[in-house]
């Protein structure tokens, strides 16, 4: 390594270190705020409760397949060296690790900052924007700082020839870790919303955050643990495998040389930087003002850095403009698809007016159409996804695979460059949408409440941009693992009518193309058991203490919300067992080819799926909005009525089902890559194949069966 | 050819013609029964008109493509042969007849068949079972008959050697006018139903069938031309489709020898003959008997004909006993497929009943549960193809990528060996379907009304099935096809990190896997709007004419037809364009391997989507029947409210964007194969490819603009 590359990385180490500073600074600030009101403090202290407790359980059951996985992927590493097995456990553990505390501070931050925002919406809109943007951006800022803290410390304890077998152990527990907060937070955040909505407002007419309501308590933590925990640890675990992708090609692309591991991470360090300057500068002038374009404005100017950051590294350093244009392509990727889900979930657009209009013949032309809305979204995500993949493509087109699938993974850095923005945004849609819901609790005052009405529409507006960019980074992120297994496996052609692996390679295409649909089907049943649960409960208290419907009687908050925490950790080890056990047996029965089959399907399916899910969901959400806000006779109405049934298919469809494929679409991914040495050795040997593929394939059965059990309904 | 082979190929002549004949002997034997009372005659005349005049402005609207096309295909042939141009588009030609004279005469019968049915059941069960039945094998032995005549004249006008371009032109006639048939079809009919259900049955509260009702004739006639003339063309191109592609493969697979070709063929002849046999005896003893006994028996009668019958020509003629038992993976296939469509869409088993019990909390979770269903149902479908693929693949393993293909083919060409006996059970669902609507609308006896309930509720039992089947087939004929791409283009292996390529495959791959996502966003968008335009009709007479409703006046039952049958032909033509256009921006655009990548991701996620649309939307019906028959409080509870808005959703997917998947995929599948040689030819041109894929492009984004309308609603 050259004097300049090691003053590089250790810039990029430092860089990673001063964004959690930065973190730090923040939490010291947030906590120094006012907590409001008693009645406020104890709405939140509940809400805290209920989040820790959820959280806690979660790690707990987490443990022991932690374990477990340890163990196997200290005896899969095909490495001779035992510092490298042991490497890769450790990475497991620190990307697990890592990508946990994301979720968790992320999480705590959040609903420390909520009940601090309603709070300041009493005295100063200036002051409330400045609060929530700021709790969100801690999250942001260790997601930049922990991702590529992690990357920096394997390739130095590694040196960047034996760092790879190292770093896929990183990227696959942070993956992992995000699947499981990812498909928890959302059943959780679901079975709470559809319960609580179904005997609340529509049983028994009782608005929505009424604190009669048993699960509104639930309810509210949902919103944490699935937008706030859920999505870090998502975002967080695309900007860590996109980098490990990054640096695993760059490796391969400029043999001898550490150029192409250095230029993807010092552009994350330029990331956190810009992050850092255009965060602390969001606030609006005045007392009252435009939230969003405070936001937009930060935005823009971290996006002005970072680009003049990269074009100058790639011009000097890499002495390669065209390194600097792919990054650049990503940036635009970015603002295709915020473009794209803003004109396909937005009412000030075609497709939503065309759901608005359909609810005036019913829920079903209302579903029908979102349907066709959704399908018709994925359509145009995958073109302008196609295309970046060309124009990246196209630059290298003379240099070959390495170099192309090298440019088509800075697309992805470009892509999530960013990422600290981009999760402050995200993470201040649940702060605000808990401060309002916590001010309607406690019956807020008037000019309080209306400020954070506004915040919260321009929260729902950033959390479905969000939404869509980490759909978008987990596809990139996975095209670039996936190029990344040719790399591995040294699979150099794909033999065509010569033999018969073209035959494997489409068996696996089919079979991958429907995990995506399975793990959907299994997410939304998730989601149905758990509501069905809570609706039991919440009926069942209303039924046995009539006082708590008259405002006479508190309800019992904390059994809803061990419902919720409870269902959500049963549900999650089917989705587990499949995201690891899938892989693995086509992998041993079918071996590599049907492997890259099974990778491939995944991926279009997975991609297909669950842009239409984010886009159709959102798209029936805010046609429900449109009517709630005085359309076609407003609340209560025959339209409004069919909003609503949209609205409650999209819920589970945007949040639940949707939002998972993205760590499935990696950890899927990650496993591959880490098993795939390991079926190249045994290849010849059936017995090898037999005795792995068997089991697992019994395990996920019994999984399968066991999410198959139907919702438990009262008579 | 051997003499022996001269022999097989005159008689599979003779089998097709005797198939033939027997339709013909069918049409003679219904047309002499009695039509009924003069109020039946009135009625089933009025629905023949309307079915007419569709069908009729259908075809016009198809001239003028056919006559592009044509010149299109005499053009685009790279062999230097005019007789081969020239075969090619006559061959075209003669596909496309054949496709539409199955359709129409199938149709024509149908109508024909099912007021001599109603009549029938006023006298005997097993007389009315016996014309509905045979009314269905007319289009059965069609189907079987024109098939395999076309495919015997190309063989022998052209030889062995020269006939696969030619092949190429009859299949591709074959699938497009499927493809006309099938959408059009499929959205005349839903526009019906559903205009006629939403003012009829939900805003007005009369009952189905109901004359008071404009859109009643309409409603009946989309059944004739929906499931009749729409299914038996779109099996038909599966039908015919399949034996293309196994006598290509088979000419490949077996140089020098025309065996390969001769076996498919001569499996089909017995397929007829086995057909012929076995339909002739379905009835019952007795005057009431069970009508699926009947039918069952008939088909278990043609697969032990069939299945000993093929096992010989393997042995004795073959010499590879190999070949009858993929063959015979086909059978097992088709029957895993039946019953994975009747485990999930019957109410006997969990699926249903989950979604049964789901209607209880609303039409929102009856929606969730049903897509959990369909998303789990491809699991299972594309395992059980995949499985079948595995299983053919592993017996040619040593004989390389040729043998395998052909093996896969033949798979397909057991799939469909008893397409006669599939196709009369599938027509005799609308033909009882339409009888029992005539019975309701003229009041018939209570009896007979009796026993057409019984028929009808078989008739949905045996279209259900179908629809499975339909689609297997369609998958298994598109995968033979895609592996004849190799053997076309010679593409003999994929580089994977050698070059660029594999990026244009992937990229190839994920715009393929959204062509079926956009396909049915049309589809169901058109539907939105032909049925929107219907209910403006229908309210319009009731409001301008109150005698309507109170029965004095008759409505005017022709306008309604009229609305169905325009709305049917121009929302035909995106579909059209995308399915034409499509392939060719791709491949002059990207060329051959991301061609290769296109079909292999529209495979993948076209099977997906037909299997999730088609099994949701069934089962969504048959649980709404389930309540309707007295579950849940019935007609009228609210259970049955959120289960009808279940069928209205399934209703589009289910009949009309589902299906049109089959020959959508066969369609773009065949044009690929049309292209292919162009492509290669042109690749370098950088000129030619601009000239052909932008303006294709440009008039792909018009008609996709086109399709974009909003419906329009009355204010």
């Amino acid at each position: 390594m050259e004097p300049i590359e090691q003053l590089f990385i250790y810039g990029v180490l430092v860089s990673s270190i001063a964004g959690l500073v930065y973190a730090l600074l923040l939490i010291f600030q947030i906590n120094r705020y006012d907590e409001g009101t008693e009645d406020m403090r104890k709405v939140n202290r509940a809400i805290r409760e209920g989040a820790d407790a959820y959280l806690r359980s979660q790690f707990k059951s987490i443990i022991i397949p932690l374990a477990f996985l340890s163990i196997f992927l200290f005896y899969t590493g095909t490495s001779q060296d035992i510092s490298i097995a042991l490497g890769r456990v450790w990475a497991f553990l620190m990307g697990s690790l890592f990508s946990g505390s994301v979720g968790y501070i992320g999480m705590t931050m959040a609903v420390k900052g909520n009940v601090r925002v309603a709070n300041a919406a009493r005295k100063s809109f200036n002051e409330a924007l400045k609060i929530a943007y700021r709790s969100g951006t801690i999250t942001g800022m260790l997601t930049d700082g922990l991702g590529l803290l992690g990357g920096v410390i394997i390739l130095l304890a590694y040196g960047p020839e034996r760092a790879y077998e190292v770093l896929l152990g990183y990227g696959f527990g942070g993956s992992l870790i995000a699947l499981f907060m990812r498909v928890g937070g959302g059943i959780y955040t679901k079975s709470a919303d559809v319960g609580a909505d179904i005997v609340g407002k529509v049983e028994e007419g009782i608005p929505e955050d009424d604190p009669r309501n048993p699960a509104v308590i639930a309810d509210l933590v949902g919103d944490n643990v699935g937008d706030c925990a859920g999505m870090a640890a998502d975002i967080f675990e695309s900007y860590e495998v996109s980098i490990v992708a990054a640096m695993i090609l760059g490796l391969a692309a400029f043999p001898g040389s550490v150029k192409g591991v250095v230029y993807p991470l010092v552009v994350r360090a330029i990331g956190i930087f810009s992050s850092i300057i255009s965060t602390y500068f969001v606030s609006v002038s005045g007392d009252v003002g435009d939230a969003m374009g405070a936001i937009k404005r930060g935005y823009n100017l971290a996006a002005v850095i970072s680009i003049s950051g990269f074009s100058i590294l790639a011009m000097y350093y890499m002495g390669d403009f065209r390194i600097a244009v792919v990054t650049f392509w990503g940036i635009i990727l970015a603002v295709l698809i915020n473009y794209i889900t803003d004109y396909y979930t937005s009412q000030k657009f075609g497709p939503v007016k065309e759901i608005i209009s359909s609810t005036q013949t019913g829920a079903a032309t209302t579903i029908l159409s979102g349907l066709a809305v959704g399908y018709e979204s994925t359509v145009i995500a995958i073109l302008a996804i196609a295309g970046t993949i060309i124009a990246s493509s196209i630059l290298f087109i003379q240099e070959g695979f390495l170099m192309i699938a090298y440019g088509i993974a800075l697309a992805g850095i470009g892509f999530l460059t960013l990422t600290g923005n981009n999760v402050s945004m995200d993470t201040f849609g649940p702060i605000v949408d808990n401060a309002q819901g916590l001010a309607e609790m406690v019956g807020l005052e008037k000019d309080a409440r209306k400020t954070l009405e506004h915040m919260d529409s321009v929260g729902n507006t950033t959390k479905a941009i969000t939404k869509g960019i980490a759909i978008g980074s987990a596809v990139l992120a996975a095209i670039s693992l996936y190029n990344d297994y040719f790399q591995l496996t040294k699979l150099t052609t794909l033999p065509l009518i010569e033999s018969h692996v073209f035959v494997l390679f489409f068996i696996g295409l089919l079979i991958g193309g429907a995990i995506p649909f399975l793990f959907s089907a299994i997410a939304i049943r998730a989601v149905s058991r758990g509501a069905f649960g809570m609706i039991r409960e919440v009926r069942r208290q209303f039924r046995e203490n009539p006082d708590i419907l008259k405002g006479k009687a508190k309800p019992d908050y904390g059994r809803c919300v061990a419902i919720s925490t409870l269902s959500a950790q049963k549900e999650l080890l089917t989705l587990g067992a499949v995201a690891i056990l899938a892989p693995i047996v086509v992998g041993f029965s079918l071996h590599e080819f049907a492997l890259a089959g099974f990778l491939a399907g995944m991926i279009v399916s997975g991609q297909l799926l669950a842009v239409f899910m984010a886009n159709a969901g959102g798209a029936w959400d805010n046609a429900k909005k449109a009517i709630e806000d005085g359309l076609f006779g407003g609340k209560g109405s025959d339209a409004h009525k069919a909003g609503v049934v949209g609205d409650t298919v999209g819920d589970p469809l945007k949040d639940t089902a949707g939002p998972a494929l993205n760590p499935m679409l990696k950890v899927i991914n990650l496993i591959t890559l880490l098993v795939a040495p390991v079926i190249l050795l045994y290849k010849q040997n059936i017995m090898v194949n037999m005795a792995v593929a068997i089991p697992a394939f019994i395990i996920m059965i019994v999984a399968l069966w066991y999410s198959k059990r139907p919702p438990k309904m009262e008579e």
